[in-house]
């Protein structure tokens, strides 16, 4: 809940089945999926992708197919017969990308973009570009909303161990109100968890079901800082790197 | 979500705007309004109260009210003017009451109360019945879902902390599974808190809410161990005590 304050306010939503709660038209509002598709994102705009088109559904993607596009499309943590390209960061650090457009549906990721799509300006977090997102929301003096994209509308702990991180980080600025409850949860679980995130991920669902793909050196990607320092901003209905 | 397990499964929900997408027919819920509402009911029944009925709305209250029932009713952390009762546990530590039935309605825990009702069991936790209602819990062999009653719809520490204590404690006794992203969060938040859960407690939302009315003595005795050990089950309409 928003309450008044000098400063502008963080806080944590943990599941985009939540966000209609949140007040956010006038909040910047980050969308975290670390494992994996805002970890994608980071990667594929570090490799030059020009612009990234999320859609919510399968069928759009498809659409966009059929039109000469290229085309990313996860469900279920495996890439979807027929497209170019699925969910791994890997795929995208891919010089080759650069200048492309593509269009982009996951699971849980663009859904979460998609609930937030009323908010003042929705910009893309993850592990990978930590430093340079908490600069740049710094300096923007709006309210933050850390919106998880959580797994199929369940909590989740890797997006809210991200979002702990992004709050933690911001409060050193001393410029956020941050003891909003869930911000508190979550910036002390990161805490807890920070020194050896992996170890503490291992119980986690997700962590579980990538292992189970052979997706482990994803995991250790989107676990790791500023692998891929872009600012990934959603201008009209594409997610460009803001510069 | 469910997955397949040997072992009883313990998952915590966030709220109960969350519940309805965990199934929950067979399982056991147990609701948890830590400040205050499933602190006065445990301390009600501990006094020697017959059965308290929740009902969800003031409107409902007053209809009872009229028909001479005994009635508490708060709302914003403040009891509703012209009932005979508020939320306070002080006020239910009382042996006068001994033998009554109470009409009961509150901001945010009969709410939960209500989102539960076609659970197979609702159960009434806090940190004052803690003992003895995981020592019940652990006897059913069944599916449990943590119901953090939350502050309107949204996530709040206390009920987290309590939720993560319950999972905390039965986890010792091996026979459930609690590897869950939500029950490892609140575990984990509990185990880092648990030394000192009222200075922990003391950044929240309804911490400051409950201190500026004056009830600090409230939060002190709701964040207490085994004041009140009782295991406060649904009957029908009615919350009893199960001996």
């Amino acid at each position: 809940m928003q309450e008044k304050s000098a400063k502008n306010t963080i806080e944590v939503c943990f599941s985009p089945h939540s966000f209609p709660l949140y007040p956010h038209e006038e909040c910047i509002v980050v969308v975290i999926d670390v494992l994996r598709a805002t970890s994608s994102i980071c990667a594929a705009l570090h490799s030059g992708v020009e612009r990234i088109l999320p859609v919510a559904s399968v069928l759009e993607a498809r659409n966009y197919q059929s039109k000469g596009f290229l085309c990313a499309a996860e469900r279920q943590a495996q890439k979807v017969e027929g497209f170019d390209l699925g969910n791994s960061p890997s795929e995208y650090r891919n010089p080759k990308l650069k200048g492309k457009i593509i269009v982009f549906t996951t699971t849980n990721g663009t859904q979460a973009i998609r609930a937030a799509r009323e908010a003042y300006r929705i910009v893309i977090g993850s592990f990978v570009n930590m430093t340079v997102l908490c600069e740049w929301l710094a300096k923007q003096h709006k309210n933050i909303i850390l919106l998880c994209a959580g797994w199929k509308d369940f909590f989740n702990l890797e997006d809210t161990l991200c979002a702990g991180a992004i709050a933690h980080t911001l409060d050193k600025t001393n410029l956020f109100e941050t003891n909003y409850d869930s911000t508190l949860a979550a910036k002390t679980l990161y805490e807890t968890a920070h020194k050896d995130l992996i170890g503490f991920m291992e119980n986690s669902s997700h962590f579980k079901r990538l292992e189970k793909l052979n997706l482990a050196d994803d995991v250790k990607y989107c676990l790791t800082l500023d692998l891929a320092p872009v600012v990934p901003i959603m201008e009209g209905n594409y997610i460009i790197h803001h510069k």
